[in-house]
Parts: structure tokens; C-alpha cells; sequence
């Protein structure tokens, strides 16, 4: 490819919308441009490296016996209702009336057009495992797009579905798409990724995994256990907390005018938060009665945690708008309410605490969280409900967890029955019976891989794309072309050489040196031949990479062999 | 791949919905399910065709320079309302309208996408020319989807952008590009494509190509001269119609009674439909007032010439209603009507004609089309708006056209300025003016080549896949594995060899001979080896085409050497 023939501006300014090095750097280097709010359209270099993770991600999914298929980008609302999904999804999901009056929704995931396309199918057991996949674009009508393809509306996703007619092969299956998802980063070269236990949230299911790049810009908080190497999406992290033993108190109305907070009060009563009850309100979808879970003060309401207690998603209410709480000064004892009560495990067994005494401005303390003191509100359980925070207690080894951040590029699932029971999916058993498949789920965001990539590979000048997913394999720079033939015709001839062998970019424009080597950082290409004056008087030019790790002279006779053993390096360091 | 793994059933009967063989052999053998009307799912062996049209596309686009790229299937209204095509394209396009209240567009051709990627980055003109093109999800909310995946209204489709500074440029890439599309069918196995002058329809510009895939179901009429090769879609083909000369009639009334067609009106006055005036009316979008079109009685009126000397799109009307044309009755001498008339060209000079009266139940003959005789009425210019019929001569050398069917696989635009020109795309040409730049476009339906390929290469029990697209190259047979260890071992042997060098698909279930080869006819693989218990007692297997055209015995050991041989063949049947 001739760089002078390449379509894509690229600059030097940072653009004003971006804060993330891969947003930065897509916009600058002629990668991506914006269509629509979290819509964009991929320039050449952007659909080169897309081209390679997809290859990549086909050979690891065939490796796994996956059958690659093309399932609809519209599909009819028919089957979403079957799955009872086209009701439980929200605004995210795009709607929309065809000609002829039919309700159809973009596609944003597969699950049912997986088990519409594999219910005629695999009618019999000797049909089973198998796994589908594709490779197709997904819009999901995101509220908060963000930092280019990090977050978007339109992207394309590796999905995956596989069918089982046992847990335990479902779960060995699962294993090897986990292994898969490990090769499929490292070998597009990310290093930071790291699997954790995570929420199964609108696709049902049990068990799931996310696969998280690391990064102090993530979305995600997760624990990670230096000790046993336990991980976990903080969403699903479970939370033991420790409760100092302390003696009964007795219980004494305090007032406590204007203190809203538990700093607040924390401070009136020069007390800690660790001594204190909170409540949180919150309103559930499609029901009318507000939710209080009274959780230790010193904690917080995990909502995807509450979300599945509830079996509904949750929204806080900071205003008691026509309900029978005292906002600001809810407790558990002597409360009269129509709402639904839950306890956070971390009030287990507390006692003398601070708590909101049901009246304006008015605390109780001495208070004991037990049966006696909470009469008909002491829980039938203590459930789970806290967030995870930094120092906690590993669930698995006991000792105190580290807190990150995390980018998701892939997940997960075991999934059941939900559809395929909800869908009417069976097969004929070995004894005859009709039995319901068991499935599992598998996802990879293309696009945002590619900008997980960008954050992990640059540098401040711009991408340092790994060799399995660069664009191009080299980038041949000429200097002084324009002014000097014998330089022109010598770059023209190394260029001739190497596009036999390898993916090839000529800069054959004329431009100074300046922008010569900034165009070519931006685009990243790993291995560089810059063709120059100095050189071609001893018969040689530089060969370096994009990363600076290899700056040598090469005889321009030994040309094709020096790359090629600099490819073979940058594949090792990749997959070594 | 194992063919017990493969997903997709086959069956015997054909579908009650299908009469097509490509659509009844992708419903039998396991190719495509349909997920609602138009829409359907490929299944793994057809995502394995269409990965290898692809991929003949991609290089044959890289070949003429093409830069892949990738644009949104979801695009705002916006776009679509600077080039206009927001209000000019009907309910085809579908329309839905995002969280935020945006209307949005799903993709049915992306010229406004290119134009808006294109614009940011080609503003000089020493970036033309250059052409991007992208394989995508497209899709048309068509009203009459037919026969598989011959007419649907979700599709994959490669379509391109070219864009130059010269309309010679333009002519010459155009040129490029219809080499390039030649070479696409030829390497996809197809030979019954040709190209033809076609309709610029909703694409706008001046000259455009299709490439029909002839067929008799085809839904598109051509026209072809068997002389001098002459070739156009019978919506553009010009027509001469031949008057005989005749001496000036006498005008005179004739009582008609009854007499709504040409056929009831020649009978009745015993002449021929070539002495008749017909009248033809139709109804214009966006227009209060009727069109009367006056043609000779033995053509048609072609709608698309009409379409486009009206500039929108026509309807034919075929009741009076609320109009001042006595329908029936319609003549040119004496009519008084708000309607817009047109005459055909082959009524120039035509004497002694019998025509309406504007009267009902009466008729005029002895009419001269003369402009003493029409009066007010006679036209500036007789207008080629007649559909081309078996026998009418070619306009290039006047000899008898044929006609013949075809299926549109692929069509080539040159668009002009439209998209650039309203989108306010520009350069700064050498001279420091701005232009604005002309464009081309470039497109290829790859579901329905799939079909057209099955069309062409099929017998009566399957598609003959040509080698170049096949799902696989191999298609291993054991007979009687089930029963004779032996026989299994050979096979699992054979496919273990074969599998290094070659697609292998191995049928290790164990079926009768009747059903393992109903399936391998289905499935149409290439080659086929059957390993049998006599042929290995011998130490040979066989190794046939599926066409049949090779069938023959050969020693194990010389197996590789020989599947290589007969590919090398099927390959040099396609290219050479």
C-alpha cells in the first residue's frame, strides 16, 4: 500500500473530545470517525487490524469445535417475546415497524435467534454438544457512549452459543472457552487481561466470567486476592464483613436536627461509621412499594447484588415521595412500613449501634440488631447485599483483598435452560424422553478490543500495534526521496522486495522527516525500513521497530532475511 | 469436520414454499433457515460459501486498488436528508427513531456514508482517485421477497465508492471496475453472467451496468443482439418502431360500443393493434394531475423510460377517477384535459390511424398524426418511452434483438456529483478553485450469488459447488464403517491425511449408502473419496466429482497426489 494512495487524515492536535490514549489515538491516525453519537465508521488501518482479531478469534473458536453461522442483524419481536426478553430489556434495545406492521428489534445479542436457528435441528441426543458462533454487527441503544470504541452503539461481536445435554458438559465446555478467550488476547497481544467472577445480569444463568483488561480508566471495579488469586467483579464479590464484639446496649432516643449523614452524625455523636445502621430506599421496576435495605454504615448497596435479591432492577430514592419512611431517619426498630425490608449480612450480630429512630431529626442509639429488639422485622436471613471494599476479606482464603479497575472485552456464561426451556427447544433423549438442552454463552466485542489494545501498546506518540494484529507487518520510510532519485529508486526497489513477503507501507509521499516519523507512529506499523542517504552509501538501512527495542544497519542484501527474523522475535514475545 | 458434528438437517421432500433450485436445495440441504419473511440464518455450510465469495471479492477490489473499510448498518436520518433520499426513497428504507429521539436509518446503500467518511479526508486533490469499499449487513424493506435468497430483505452485500477529480478518470476506473466484476464471476464458478446497460433508478447518474445472471425465473427482461452483442436491461433499451407509409387517412367517427381493449377493437373493425393510437394513463408521485401517454397499440409503455421523463415514480391508472379523460375512449385529436401528454415515438408519423374519440363508446379512424390534425396538442419531441419486444431492431447495428431473463447479481453506477454535490463534498484542485468530485459505485449482493451459483451449477439432487466456493473440498464416504472396523480405520486414516492438505468433511455416521450419498448430493462438495471395503482389498479408494465427471480408482498411497490433481483440474475448468 502506498501511503500517498491511503485514505485517512491524520494530526497532530489532541482532539477535544477525548480523554483515553486509544480514542485519542484512533481519531489522530486516521483510524475511526464519528457517524453518530456511539456510531463510527472504520478507516482502512482500523479494518486491517479488525480483520486480523477477527482471524484470530475464528481460528481459537474452530479450535473449540465451533461452527460459524450468520444469524440476522433484524429480527422479528416474535422470538423475543418467546424468550420474554423483547418485554425485560429496557431502552437499550432499538425497536422498530416494518412495512408490514410487524414489531422488529436490532439485534444486540443472539441467544434467540441461536436456539430459533438450532431448535429444528438437534431434535436428538447424538445431535449434542455443539457450539455456534458469528461474527456480525450488534446495536445497543447506549445512553453513555463513551471514549470512542470503548463504549458504543454499533459494534461487532464475536457471539457464541453451545448446547449440551448435561451440566458437567456444559461446564467442561466452558472451560475450554475459557482457555480459547485466554489465547484469543494473548495472541492479539494483550498481556492485562485477567478473568473474573461476574454478574450473569440480562442474560440469566448461574455461573459467568468476565474478561477484564486492566486499567485505572475502567468502567468496572473488581477485587483481586494477592494471597489465592481469587477475582472477582465487585458486582458479584461476596463480603464477610468483621463485627467488633460489644456488650447489649440500651436503647435511648438521641436528637439529631438536621444530620442527614452518616458523616454527619458520625460527627454529632463522635462515633464511627462502623457503630452505625444506614438505610438505603430504592424503587423497583414494575412494582409500587419501595425497598429499604438496612445495611452497616460503613458500607455500601451493592445494586446488582439487590437487583437479583429483587428479581427486578433497582433505581435509589433519595426523596420519600409518597411513601410512609421517614427519609433521613429510618431504623429498624418500631418501623411501620408497606415497603420490602431486607438486612445486609453486615448487621449480623451487631449491637449497640446508631440508628434513624423513624421520627425527623431524632437517632436511636444502643441499639441491638436482634430478634427481641426488631420483632416482626428481623429478616428470615442476612443476605449479601454490601459492596466490596478495598482491605475487605477474601471470600476463599480470608486474607484482605486489593481493589482495580477493569475494561470488559469479553465474557462468559453458563446459561441453563433459560431459553431453550423458555423457547420450547427439546431433544429426544437416549431413552426416548423429550429433554431441554443446557446452554452456554460466549461474547467478544471486536471494536473494543482494538482499543484495549491501543491502551495497553503506545506510547506517547501513538500506537504500538503487536505484530499478530498490526495493520501492516512494515513500514518502509523514505528520506529525502523527493529531492534525491537514487533514494526514490532504492525505497521504490525495497518496496518492490518486501510486499512479496510481507503486508507492506510504502510512505512514498515527499514530506520532511518530521512528518514522515509522525504519520508512522501514529499508524504503528511494528517493523520500520527507513531508506536514506547515508545509509545507501554503505548499501544499508535502518531496521528498528515501533517499539524501539531493535535499531540496526542491514545490508540491503540481507534485507528480507533481518525482517523476517524480526517478525519471528515480535511473534515470540507475543506467544513466548 | 466431522459430518455427526455438523449442524444443519437435510431432508428428501422439497418445500412447499420453494420452486427454485437454489432455494430448494438451501432449504433441504441444510444451507439457510428463514427467521421472518426475507430474513433468514445461515448454517455453517453456507457461511462457509459465502466466506469464500468474499474472499474473491476482496481480492478482485484490492486488485483494482479498493481500500476495505467499514461504515454503519444504523445511521442518522441526517446524512440521508442532505443528499435528499431521506424524502425521495419510499417505505423500502427502514426508519426507526433512538432513545434520544433521533431518527435513524438502517443502511440499504451507503453512498451517504461515503461521502461523509470521504469528505473529511480527500480535500485535496492529490488524494484522488480512490475507491473504499466494505462487506456489510444491508437492509431493504422490501415488499415482495422471493425464492430463498434470491430476494430478501436482509443481505450481506459488497458495495464500493469510487471517487475522481475527471469524468474520464471516472470512465476509466468504471472500466477497471467492470473487469474486475467479470473476474468476480468467473472465479465464483458462475458463466451465464452478462453485463447489460441498465436504469440508474434511485442511485441517480448517467450510465450504469448490471450484471444478469440469466436465467429464465430471472425477474429483469433484456434485451440482446445475437449481431453485434449489444445488451440493455429492456428498461433503458431504446426502441425504433418501423411505420409503414401510408397515404393521409380521413378522419371519421365509428360507433365502438363495448370495446375496452385493442384486441375487442380490432376485432370489431377487423385491423391490426400497429393501426391503433393506444392511450395509456397513469398517475405521477406527488402529482395532482394524470398522465395520458399516447403509443402505437402494439408496444407497452415502458415505466421506467416514463419514470424518468416524468422525474418520479409512475403508477398505471386504470380507472377515471375524478379526471376529465373519458376513459376507454382516449384520442389525441380534439382532447381537452388538465393531463400531462407525452407521445411515443412510434407513432411519428403515422397515417390513417384509428384512435379514441374522447367520447364514450366511439372511436376515430382515418387519423394522421400530423400537427394539423392534433392541433394544441401535438408535442415538441416524441419521447422513446415503448418496452423493447422479441423482434424490435437493435439501435447499434438494426438488426432483430433476442430477448431473454436474467437475475441482477452485481451493478456498477457512475454516479456523477449527486451524493458529493448535495453532501457539499469538495477539494482544492491544483489550481486553488474548489471542486467538487465525481463518483462511482460498485455493488455485489453476496447471498444472492450464492444462489445464482447453485442455479447454474446443480443436477437434480443438489448444488455441484464449483471448487473456487465449495464449503468444502473433500468429501469423505465410508461404506459400511458401522459394521467393518476395517473400513473405519481406512476412513479415519484417510481423513487424518487428507485434513493436512485439504477442506475435508468426513461423513463418519453410519447410514446406508442411500442416505450417506442423498447428503453428500446436498451438500455438492467438489470431490469425493469413498472408501469402501472391495476398493480397499485392492488397496485403492474411489475418487469421484460430484458432476460425475471423474470417477475413478486409486491406490491409497498415491491419494493426496491425485486429489490434488483433479482440484488443480476443477480449478483450471473455472479459471481457464
Amino acid at each position: 500500500m502506498l501511503m500517498s494512495q491511503l485514505l485517512g487524515e491524520r494530526y497532530k492536535e489532541k482532539p477535544v473530545e477525548a480523554t483515553m490514549n486509544s480514542h485519542i489515538f484512533l481519531l489522530r491516525g486516521g483510524y475511526i470517525r464519528q457517524v453518530a453519537a456511539g456510531i463510527y465508521s472504520l478507516l482502512p488501518p482500523a479494518k486491517r487490524v479488525t480483520a486480523k482479531i477477527e482471524r484470530i478469534i475464528r481460528e481459537e473458536m474452530d479450535a473449540i469445535d465451533g461452527q460459524e453461522v450468520l444469524f440476522p442483524v433484524v429480527m422479528p419481536a416474535e422470538i423475543w417475546r418467546e424468550s420474554g426478553r423483547y418485554d425485560s430489556i429496557g431502552s437499550e434495545m432499538m425497536r422498530m415497524t416494518d412495512r408490514g406492521g410487524h414489531d422488529m428489534v436490532l439485534g444486540m445479542t443472539h441467544e434467540e435467534a441461536s436456539v430459533h436457528l438450532a431448535r429444528t435441528e438437534a431434535t436428538s441426543y447424538t445431535r449434542y454438544p455443539f457450539m455456534i458462533y458469528q461474527i456480525q454487527t450488534k446495536f445497543r441503544d447506549e445512553p453513555r457512549c463513551r471514549a470512542g470504541l470503548i463504549r458504543v452503539r454499533e459494534f461487532t461481536m464475536k457471539d457464541a452459543y453451545s448446547f449440551h445435554i448435561s451440566q458437567e458438559d456444559l461446564a467442561q465446555y466452558y472451560d475450554r472457552a475459557h482457555a480459547a478467550y485466554e489465547r484469543i488476547f494473548r495472541r492479539a497481544g494483550l498481556k492485562n487481561v485477567i478473568s473474573v467472577k461476574s454478574d450473569t445480569g440480562m442474560m440469566g444463568g448461574s455461573i459467568a466470567h468476565e474478561f477484564m483488561f486492566t486499567s485505572p480508566q475502567g468502567e468496572d471495579s473488581l477485587v483481586i486476592c494477592p494471597t489465592c488469586g481469587y477475582r472477582a467483579n465487585v458486582e458479584v464479590a461476596p463480603v464477610s464483613a468483621v463485627n467488633e464484639e460489644r456488650p447489649l446496649g440500651v436503647t435511648t432516643e438521641v436528637a439529631t436536627p438536621d444530620t442527614k449523614t452518616i458523616e454527619e452524625l458520625c460527627e454529632l455523636l463522635s462515633t464511627t461509621a462502623e457503630r452505625t445502621v444506614k438505610a438505603c430506599v430504592f424503587a423497583a421496576e414494575g412494582r409500587r412499594e419501595p425497598i429499604v435495605v438496612f445495611i452497616r454504615g460503613d458500607y455500601e448497596v451493592n445494586e446488582a447484588k439487590l437487583r437479583r435479591a429483587v428479581g427486578a432492577d433497582v433505581f435509589p430514592l433519595t426523596e420519600g415521595e409518597d411513601c410512609d419512611l421517614c427519609m433521613g431517619f429510618i431504623g429498624p426498630v418500631g418501623l411501620k412500613t408497606s415497603a420490602k425490608v431486607y438486612f445486609d449480612a453486615s448487621l449480623k450480630g451487631c449491637n449497640d449501634m446508631l440508628c434513624g429512630a423513624n421520627k425527623k431529626d431524632t437517632h436511636l442509639k444502643g441499639v441491638n440488631i436482634t430478634a427481641e429488639e426488631l420483632g416482626e422485622l428481623w429478616p428470615e436471613e442476612f443476605l449479601d447485599l454490601a459492596k466490596a471494599r478495598q482491605g475487605d476479606l477474601c471470600p476463599v482464603c480470608g486474607k484482605p483483598l486489593d481493589h482495580t479497575r477493569g475494561i470488559e472485552v469479553g465474557n462468559i456464561f453458563q446459561l441453563g435452560t433459560k431459553y431453550s426451556a423458555s423457547m420450547g427447544m427439546t431433544y429426544t433423549d437416549a431413552d426416548g424422553s423429550r429433554k431441554t438442552p443446557i446452554m452456554g454463552c460466549y461474547g467478544i466485542g471486536v471494536g473494543r478490543l482494538l482499543a484495549c489494545i491501543i491502551e495497553e501498546c503506545c506510547d506517547n506518540y501513538g500506537p504500538i500495534w503487536p505484530i499478530s494484529v498490526a495493520p501492516w507487518q512494515v513500514h518502509i520510510c523514505a528520506m529525502g526521496g523527493g529531492k534525491d532519485a537514487s533514494v526514490k529508486d532504492a525505497a521504490n526497489d525495497v518496496y518492490a522486495r518486501l510486499s512479496k513477503e510481507f503486508e507492506v507501507l510504502y510512505d512514498d509521499r515527499d514530506l520532511t522527516a518530521g512528518v514522515t516519523f509522525a504519520d508512522a507512529d501514529l499508524l504503528g506499523v511494528p517493523i520500520r525500513v527507513v531508506v536514506g542517504k547515508r545509509g545507501l552509501a554503505n548499501g544499508e538501512v535502518e531496521l528498528r521497530t515501533r517499539d524501539g527495542s531493535i535499531n540496526r544497519m542491514v545490508p540491503l542484501a540481507e534485507l528480507e532475511k533481518a525482517v523476517n527474523e524480526v517478525k519471528k522475535e515480535l511473534y515470540e514475545r507475543i506467544e513466548g
